[in-house]
């Protein structure tokens, strides 16, 4: 496919600018964590990216950022806007892609459609919602969350972060004011649409050949907190037969989580450990550790953390350790409305008939879709690897994925 | 068995004054890593119980104290000394007893000789040895195994802390001099025995209803770090098929450790375990754990280790992983010499035929067993719990052991 015309002289420049932020020297990996000096820098660079747009940028109770293309002659508070956009943070060493470039191919869409001389008869919005990832306080799309009333800010003010700090105490760190939070009652008025580009996180679309893809729905997920309770003792001066060791249960729970997840066509990992007292001559008195289990409906889901947590529960037994499970966070599956997704399909009739894929990952566009009208366009992940330094687009493909955002907003605005 | 008397006057005030020392207030044991804050304390604890006796003390080149009493008259550097102690740090949340019970044993044996009106007519000392735990810096009994030059003074001063910090830099923020590490020429002229009294880490002594016994040998042991390197992966949008998680062989190793140790009447733990980048949504990157294995002898010790690594090349082999072993540590069998042993047999008689045990621990005493004579004497552990704030041991068996020891110091400074 040739790449579209002008996209690469407005997209690539943004993209450099952002290269460097929260990038780590010896990972190579993004963390851009809520609230972060790496945050705010990306923030900062938003405005300025709309200020040099003309674009006045409202940040809205609960930190997400709305940068606004109003028709002219426009009056009042915007109403039935295009909003397309993702999220500036990342995972701990997370790639370059995920969140952001949502948010330069949004802000590369407005451009082309300058260029084309196309005048908005609606309001436009480039959107950046808080805390996508969850990274720092556990809890994923605390920014959206919020706005639609999903969290509570009470919860919310008092998620912790790896230091202790809560989020309210980061907020008051960020100049921001942590009474403020809680959900957007204007969110279903002013939101006509919202659009989110994003990387894809898998390998569908390298699979069959295609470089963009429309979402048709996002799993149902959720992420378990086990806790097996033992008994700390000496490595070496202890008999096997006297021990509690949480280790050898968590361990087998981590295969456990595995088989079962292969039989229900599912997913299920543990990719957060923390062991109590972590000495090397010493058998943990605690192992804790999170299971993010991911299904194509919510019964399979259900099933299959019911079945790991038994499993684990046994495991536990046979080692006289004890075992708490505790729901952390829990997302329904998300049917993206036939609607919109038709009206962007019809934009994009010029590249040919778009794949229509689910996403085994959640969104803020998930979210949204409680209050508002939402879709989802992905771009081709070559390798699928996400959550990684190694996560990559091809240019070709972020360029093709920029214009044929552009072509959604023209054909949705004029 | 009846308490001996007037003991429990002289431990029980010196036990209660370190009770608090470096206390975790919500696990209830102790962080006393070497040269923190609670160390310091300690050392100065130990400073202060010398002077209440009049003996000097001295701090050596790597940092252990000698607490000194010497013959009337005695004249120039001390030789052929009875020494006994024990060390003063803890792991990570350990138990009150592992270390300071040797060493208030000690001032105590000193107070029963002189209320017994004892003249030594060679020197005595009661030392508290640096780092023994290995707590901090990940290597145990650096304060002995520099004195015996076992350890390299410029391999010592790069380990880091948790935090970054080398010992060299904790030596200096401690007002110590980095330079002045190093093998102490004159500890084999300097110390006639090294009798190191000590709370037993395992159940023996309980299970023949026993309060104390002498040392045979200490296990062999290591640490050896395994490290599985994978692929960092979106937890929810990567194919089971396409993943290379690390945490899959490492559980599956820790279940093989437990199974080869069994298989070899030894002991295998996965204690201590990091994983990167450690996000709940994100499949690891990489999984380190560090294995610590004892057995009876040699051989069967490296035929364990051997094993457990091969099952991990296997099963990293089937999740694409790479699997890098590294030994840590490694400690060769310590035979305590039979001479000494008999020695204070001889000065235990009235206590009836002392059991001989062989310990699964490291200790100093079996660091210094390279250079000097050596023998250790154990308490019950009546669960023996050891390495947890769960750690305990009766007050009649710890009088008994500082009696003990005192019966041993005048049999043989007499």
């Amino acid at each position: 496919m040739r790449e579209p015309e002008g996209v690469a002289r407005v997209f690539d420049p943004m993209w450099a600018e952002i290269d460097a932020v929260g990038r780590d020297g010896s990972t190579g990996g993004y963390r851009r964590y809520a609230w972060s000096d790496a945050d705010l820098t990306l923030r900062d660079w938003f405005r300025g990216e709309a200020a040099r747009r003309s674009m006045e940028v409202e940040e809205d109770r609960n930190g997400n950022l709305w940068a606004w293309w109003l028709p002219r002659n426009w009056v009042g508070d915007p109403k039935g806007a295009f909003v397309t956009g993702s999220h500036l943070d990342s995972v701990p060493d997370g790639g370059a892609f995920d969140g952001p470039l949502g948010i330069v191919s949004a802000f590369t869409a407005v451009d082309l459609l300058r260029a084309r001389g196309i005048e908005p008869a609606i309001p436009v919005a480039v959107v950046a919602f808080t805390d996508e990832e969850g990274a720092r306080f556990g809890v994923a799309c605390i920014g959206s969350q919020l706005s639609t009333g999903t969290l509570a800010p009470e919860r919310a003010l008092a998620l912790r972060d790896g230091d202790g700090i809560t989020l309210a105490e980061a907020l008051v760190r960020a100049g921001r004011d942590p009474g403020a939070l809680g959900a957007d009652a204007t969110l279903g008025e002013r939101v006509g649409v919202f659009v989110e580009l994003h990387v894809e996180q898998g390998r569908a679309l390298d699979l069959v050949n295609r470089p963009l893809a429309l979402a048709s729905a996002i799993w149902p997920h959720g992420r378990w907190e086990f806790e097996f309770d033992g008994e700390a003792n000496h490595a070496g001066a202890t008999r096997l037969v006297d021990r509690h060791d949480p280790m050898l249960p968590f361990a087998a729970t981590v295969r456990s989580a595995r088989l079962e997840a292969a039989a229900r066509e599912a997913v299920a990992t543990f990719g957060k450990v923390l062991v109590a007292p972590n000495g090397t001559n010493a058998i943990p008195s605690r192992v804790r550790a999170w299971l993010d289990a991911r299904a194509a409906d919510q019964p399979t889901l259900d099933a299959l953390v019911s079945r790991v947590a038994e499993l684990a529960r046994a495991h536990a037994g046979e080692e006289g350790v004890e075992l708490a499970v505790r729901v952390e966070s829990s997302t329904p599956i998300v049917d993206f409305p036939p609607g919109p997704r038709a009206r962007l399909a019809a934009a994009l009739l010029h590249l040919g008939d778009i794949p229509v894929i689910p996403t085994q990952a959640g969104h803020d566009a998930g979210i949204l879709s409680d209050r508002v009208p939402t879709a989802m366009l992905f771009v081709r992940n070559p390798t699928g690897i996400s959550h990684s330094p190694a996560e990559y687009a091809e240019p070709a493909d972020c360029h093709t994925g920029a214009a044929a955002l552009a072509d959604i907003m023209a054909a949705w605005v004029s």
